[in-house]
């Protein structure tokens, strides 16, 4: 019997940065949590405890607050290809970087219509985030919208499901459907502006969920896919992770009270997740 | 020796409960969380386990979700002052009751400029909260922001402060000041739109943090406190409590680059805790 | 009208420290987060940005990991009276000094009896509290368990309550009482060895809870809080926060089938929140 | 062009469940969290939002409930399993089931060394996990351990690694070594005793942790890693991550001090992540 070691991987994650970029009319914050992460010939290190070929995850750490001074200066997706770029032209023993960055969206404030220069309010749960892999063959590039929590309060039903011995749920013609779902998608190649195309994206996949009659989250997601990849060439497949947040009706009949799709509980746990791959055949 | 009950209290916390108001050519989505607390006679339950006067805790929360059909119609603020009379009045025993509502805020999505009638996008940490202490002899109303995460890239210094020998900070003419905060206030009566005046109040309390010089986090704290109080009679007093949430310049001069108030390490703890109460005399 | 700073204070949280002991036979791991919050006369740092009475929170936390070299050598109880002394001396201006600690429990690894020298595994969500209220006149000192989550299978009840128009809730004879307290007291002086008193108190607490046949959560409050004041002289005062950890019934009626008091849904909101302090007249 | 789903899976996440095994002279509590998720023919939920061959998540719980009462008597693996093929058995639409599982560990109260029969306190973050993934071909079960929080005060070095123009970290021979990992291993078949057995690894893990003189974490990984391989050929492979939860050296130099390896910053953020897999070949 010989012992091995498999797939393997290192890294520095939470590397929380934030960066001022000064224009002449006003200030943009940026605020990033970067993620690196390397695989290559790392087998010694394992076996022996010889770290020779190990570049510590310290130095990924103040690598990446070094390269945002002259780097990170337009998009994350910008950022972390620079990133990779150079984990893996300096380090001959990595054979594959993986970046992932977090951007968390600060609002500009505004006053009576006028935006300030340099004040901010938090923006949201919802976070954009980018993910580069990059070999010596080449690089794969997506993005995605992280924690996005959208709600409609009607144009959504459950029905005609599978009743069995242990079914109580009730059909539903109409009921909230809410989620807080991670979405991200893969780019044929790298875009001239990914900043803007994230954001043509991002309102596609709103304006789907606003307008689509659901007849189950299923739906919903098929729906929101299929108008991406019919919208955006850019996009080879979508990915969308929608975990449930449940608003169940509250009983009110033990009080002699109608509930007419009125008066709900918001409950986290226990929750459906639905997940799926959109793509082009 | 005599042992006694001191002081107690006990009722239903995060109750949470959403509900859909439906208007002819749009729907709200309002989604609450409550809690409820009552102080009264209840010293046998403690000394001899007899829970003649316990309304128990399972109760509460039916009767906010009942209530909530129609009493909770407009503002927080009214549908907790609906809730500590309930309570109130249906139990001599109690002597005081406490409500405390979080409101989620949830954001219409927009196409194109116009609003969906029944979508809605998460609208970040900040949450609207409103308190209701009832007696016997009246009620103490309270309104506030919970988690408002505000930051603002300069007109922020801290100089001039006191060096000893642990010292190591360096004095900054220009620094990110940036705070997750929360904000509360007394009012002197019941307002008849609590809703328009906390969106007003919050107004002020952005534009005080936007255009302040802060020379520190109490600097500023006193000047937000100050223009609600003189903007605001319907406002008795004013509390902060100012976490600093940290951006602290990373050293770049180990290699060899220089950091013009650029790149930043976002850093939860330690973290700096500013609070105050400004009022009037 | 006149607008005035009213209560106010500042400080630095969170300040997370580790320390090794080291014995002759064995290493001691001891992790603990301290908070410093100091008042006093700091009405001009508010009105004027004057700066010339603060001491920069930065200071503090500097201030917390030199001390810990020297004086961190037992409880956190002494460390925290070190850390008080230290701020009220040297800072004429400051009034109050507030010191709250929390240690994290390491547990010790053992392989077949044998105590390893310094392995350690994570001790649960339970931690170690103690408090330092430090003026000009003297100390108040206080400790407490944190997050202790704690349950039992049976001699719980809940019956005889108050039933009203909004009652659903079955009187239950026989149920799961769990909760994840709170619990802190406040001496009438310092201890001698204030570990092996908490020691002590933590075991009194955890046996009247396992021995107690509760009717209420209520009822085995009041119980513990009697025990610890007749059992310990040293304690002035002790206070609980219990919110109920509720194990409900899971309804298997509409499978045709019992729930003998088996399977239960563990479920964290709403949640009932029950407070006490129990003291001697 | 045409549009096709790809990969999915729905189920219902965090299905929250507790228990009361009663023995004649002891009670049993038992908590834990149930994932399901199945994969099969759903294309026409997505396409066409025909729910005719979906079970819904609600009935899912239903099912995890009703099914607890028989058949939680024992493991969680033994109790997955069954839950496995109930969802095959009864869906010939389905064509993979996953059940995953997290156990919550109670540790029984004990006084003067006698247990308690019916008494528990919280057994720290450390979680005990089963996954099973059941196709019409077979079945694959793995266990775990979630969130075991481990630390040693010495015999971790890191020493001889790269160093490049982002350098600064100093090499250690003697450092804290701690970390939150997560571990889990896959079995070679269904074993007979999967409770004793899970402890068996659990104690071998420790133990290597424990007793290695550990070069770097890849290092320790691999060595955790190859002990069970050689003591457990019920395993097949097993895989580590291990995020680094740092004890940095504090710098007392500007104070005059010395740190002899004596006070550390505990921090959470960034981390060192070490993820590996270790195998027979």
């Amino acid at each position: 019997m010989v012992i091995r070691l498999d797939k393997n991987a290192y890294g520095k994650n939470a590397i929380n940065l934030s960066k001022i970029i000064r224009h002449p009319d006003r200030h943009e914050i940026r605020q990033i949590s970067v993620d690196v992460s390397l695989q290559g010939d790392f087998e010694t290190a394992h076996t022996e405890g010889d770290n020779a070929a190990i570049l510590p995850t310290d130095t990924m750490k103040n690598t990446v607050y070094a390269l945002a001074k002259d780097r990170f200066v337009a998009s994350i997706e910008d950022f972390g290809i620079s990133l990779a770029n150079h984990f893996l032209d300096n380090n001959p023993q990595v054979s594959e970087v993986k970046i992932g960055l977090t951007e968390y969206c600060w609002q500009r404030m505004q006053f009576n219509g006028v935006p300030d220069p340099h004040s901010f309010v938090n923006g949201g749960s919802e976070k954009h985030e980018a993910g580069i892999v990059q070999t010596r063959q080449g690089l794969i590039l997506s993005a995605g919208i992280k924690d996005l929590l959208i709600l409609k309060t009607t144009d959504s039903a459950f029905e005609g499901y599978i009743k069995d011995q242990y079914t109580t749920l009730k059909e539903a013609a109409d009921r909230i459907l809410s989620t807080s779902c991670d979405i991200s998608w893969i780019y044929e190649s790298v875009p001239g502006d990914p900043d803007r195309l994230y954001q043509e994206i991002r309102e596609s996949l709103l304006q789907t969920f606003a307008a689509h009659k659901s007849l189950s989250v299923q739906h919903t997601l098929f729906a929101m896919g299929e108008n991406i990849l019919k919208g955006f060439s850019q996009v080879k497949e979508i990915t969308f992770k929608m975990p449930n947040k449940h608003h169940i009706l509250f009983n009110l009949q033990p009080f002699g009270m109608e509930n007419n799709n009125e008066v709900f509980i918001a409950t986290d746990e226990p929750y459906g997740y639905i997940t799926g791959t959109v793509s082009r055949s």
